[in-house]
């Protein structure tokens, strides 16, 4: 191990200019035109793995974007790893808040910016490069190993739930391992146990078949846009809690022995509060943050648009009002039921005047691992060999669907092992990557390898 | 007459061609990116003033776009008429709904498609187009007449006020002409004296600092889309009453005698209502639709927008949330003071757990003009001789801030002539102008000019 971390440490900065490279492809999976970047993407990657020394790489189709599977399975005896990760990443919008341009990474302070360096190519590439030291030192990794790397994480993984059964001989594997959420903090290198589930939905609201001239009308129709506004706020109550009804029903209670659990991590609230910018907390009555953020369900609006939303003052009933609204579920919630629960109380609630849709988007499972397999003490271990320092047990607000298929349609343990941070805005502008977390990634991930060839699935 | 008459007649296509070449003009005012084209508008307009005839035309400067101005006042002893109007027009999004471009104007079945024809330049136009025949064909006008038409109606006549007082001697006049309003239907030609007024404003929500992962952060920060969804659907009740504190407390209750009079008017609510395309009626309980457009205030959302607004499901708690919002306004509330008790009130009901403004776009006082003027009787006459029909007194939901405005300045009578339709989608796509409107318009006014001769002022 001493050869191959003393490589890893010398080739720092190559291993983030080819970074740098990947980045640069600008995959947003959730945009029709950006179809051949993400395409672009996959077949980048796929070159990527051979040179890494994996014997196998291909770019699989699916209905939606193509997934990246490559193998090396020269190890007889040994286990079978199974890597995830994602080359898809988020839209960029808006755009005017960057500070550098998304697809071309510039490192200030220590931090990779661009679209993608934390979320998730950072996470992928930390595998990858930890395999070519491994290849590169020794000729051979201390287990099998596969990768796939999917398309459309963060448009659902819409097909990756097909994609698994239909290739499930292909990916069978003792162990995964999922690189795709973030540690606790700066410094406290953590796994994942526990992951929230996710409904996401679309409400429209058609009112007049053409915008109105908000004088002339204003008065004798419903305004589509107060209509949905007034949908929204009846979404939830004045406990932060979700009205849906049954929406609850299958939420199992956080226990004392959970409170104590989460109460005991090295989580500063107000530092976490602070990084938000949001002026104070808020959420559901009688929970602490932790607890909001990883044990409760809850319910945001993502995007909202009618009428006009240039400059200045136009006078118009909007013919139309759209919103985007996501809930984030817990163990037992079943995400599509929770879409007809949700359409139906739209319904319900809808006034007569005006034409109100609900529809489901995407859904995906919540998930809880039995984290008491050898399987994550070994990775608990090579955390603290990668960062020198204690790792720990986490849970994570966010959602990664292909976490709860693989799980179940493999039966394997799935381990999160994240390397991002809760401050490099996924999703936002100005993503980032914390280099040190990239660098002892790699070696993590080397002694990782090497720490689940002992164990016995 | 006759002479004048006939010769309308004849050159009907070539007016038509004329109003075509300047709705090809793109003048946007709410949009900075159009100053230019406005600009070019107002002095496209003076040479067209000077080649019908008037003696005197210069494009004004404001803070913001320029008025155009034309005068011919060789009739001493007569009254002087001033006819006001605009040249600027509404935004043209959502431009895909559109079916033929807004500004490559196509007539379809007797209506001419194009944004401008009705809001304001057709109805402009008439009048040129009188003055224009009454020249060529009698040398002179039977009363000294002055035009104003302005570039910022449709952004609230901003500094249209200043402009006024500023040049009080220029514009004095005896009677104001106002082409901007609709007809009450096809066939009933009206002379409206009742205008509401508008206060204009815009909610701001911030939270987070940018936009977060809504797994990662989901229950822990207010979501400001939520927060101003919440917002709004505490501005009315369920009666369509606003509930700002204080909002009604100058509205003049709708009399016996007035409802009698509406309900009197050839108006069909069923017919109306079709139009809008709204699958049913709904405004304040207790009032029929005209009540509602004319004699009662509203409040309606223009626009909404907040975070992911694109294809799929991006998954983020938007860093902000905006809105604007425009009410509607009757005797005698004060669109200022409605305005501070907008923000007071949205200050009252916004949480502490995001940063909350409200701010005033625009405000115009509602006008209500004594129709007993003879003035009143000239229009009516006129309307009568050029449409063949019965012309009657009609209010409009609309606002015309310029109206209250002159009416208070110079004192004189304001008589609005309009000739559009209530269907033909000003502030919306495909906007357009019935042809036969326009024609017998031309013809209207021409008589108006002579009517308004023997009016002893």
């Amino acid at each position: 191990m001493e050869k191959i971390v003393e490589y890893i440490n010398s080739n720092r900065q190559r291993y983030i200019d080819e970074l740098v490279d990947i980045v640069k492809i600008p995959s947003i999976s959730c945009s029709s035109e950006h179809k051949q970047e993400v395409e672009r993407c996959a077949e980048y990657l796929k070159q990527k793995m051979l040179a890494a020394g994996l014997t196998r790489a291909e770019v699989m189709p699916t209905p939606g974007h193509p997934a990246v599977y490559g193998e090396w399975l020269e190890a007889p005896g040994k286990p079978t790893v199974l890597v995830y990760g994602h080359y898809d990443v988020q839209p960029v919008e808006p755009l005017d808040e960057w500070t550098s341009p998304p697809f071309e990474p510039e490192i200030r302070e220590g931090e990779l910016y661009g679209r993608g360096t934390t979320d998730d190519k950072g996470q992928v590439y930390a595998h990858l490069k930890a395999v070519e030291a491994w290849m590169i030192n020794e000729g051979r990794l201390p287990v099998n190993i596969k990768f796939i790397v999917e398309g459309e994480e963060e448009i659902g993984s819409e097909h990756l739930e097909q994609f698994l059964a239909e290739h499930k001989d292909l990916l069978q594997a003792d162990v995964a391992v999922i690189s795709d959420t973030p540690m606790l903090d700066r410094g406290v290198p953590s796994i994942c146990y526990g992951l929230r589930g996710l409904t996401y939905m679309e409400i429209e609201v058609q009112g007049p078949s053409v915008d109105l001239h908000s004088g002339s009308f204003g008065g004798i129709v419903a305004n589509p846009a107060n209509v949905l506004c007034e949908i929204i706020a009846r979404l939830k109550d004045e406990n932060g809690r979700v009205t849906i009804p049954g929406f609850y029903d299958k939420v199992v209670p956080v226990s004392d022995d959970q409170r104590r659990n989460l109460a005991s991590l090295p989580f500063d609230d107000d530092a976490y509060l602070k990084l938000t910018g949001s002026p104070a907390p808020c959420g559901e009555t009688g929970y602490t943050t932790l607890e909001r953020m990883w044990v409760r369900p809850t319910l945001d609006v993502n995007g909202l648009v009618s009428g006009h939303v240039g400059e200045g003052a136009k006078t118009i009933i909007p013919a139309k009002a759209l919103a985007k609204v996501s809930m984030r579920l817990v163990p037992h919630q079943d995400p599509d039921e929770i879409a007809e629960l949700f359409i139906k109380y739209v319904q319900e609630i809808a006034p007569k005047t005006a034409r109100v849709e609900a529809r489901k988007l995407s859904a995906g499972v919540s998930f809880l691992a039995p984290y008491d397999h050898p399987a994550f003490q070994a990775a608990i271990r090579a955390l603290e060999k990668g960062f020198g320092k204690r790792a720990v047990f986490i849970r994570e607000g966010g959602s990664v669907p292909f976490v709860g298929t693989i799980h179940d349609t493999l039966g394997a343990p799935c381990i999160l092992l994240g390397l991002g941070l809760p401050d490099e805005n996924s999703h936002a502008p100005n993503e980032k990557l914390y280099l040190v977390n990239y660098h002892q990634g790699i070696v993590s991930c080397a002694y990782l390898y090497q720490g689940l060839a002992e164990v016995e699935f």
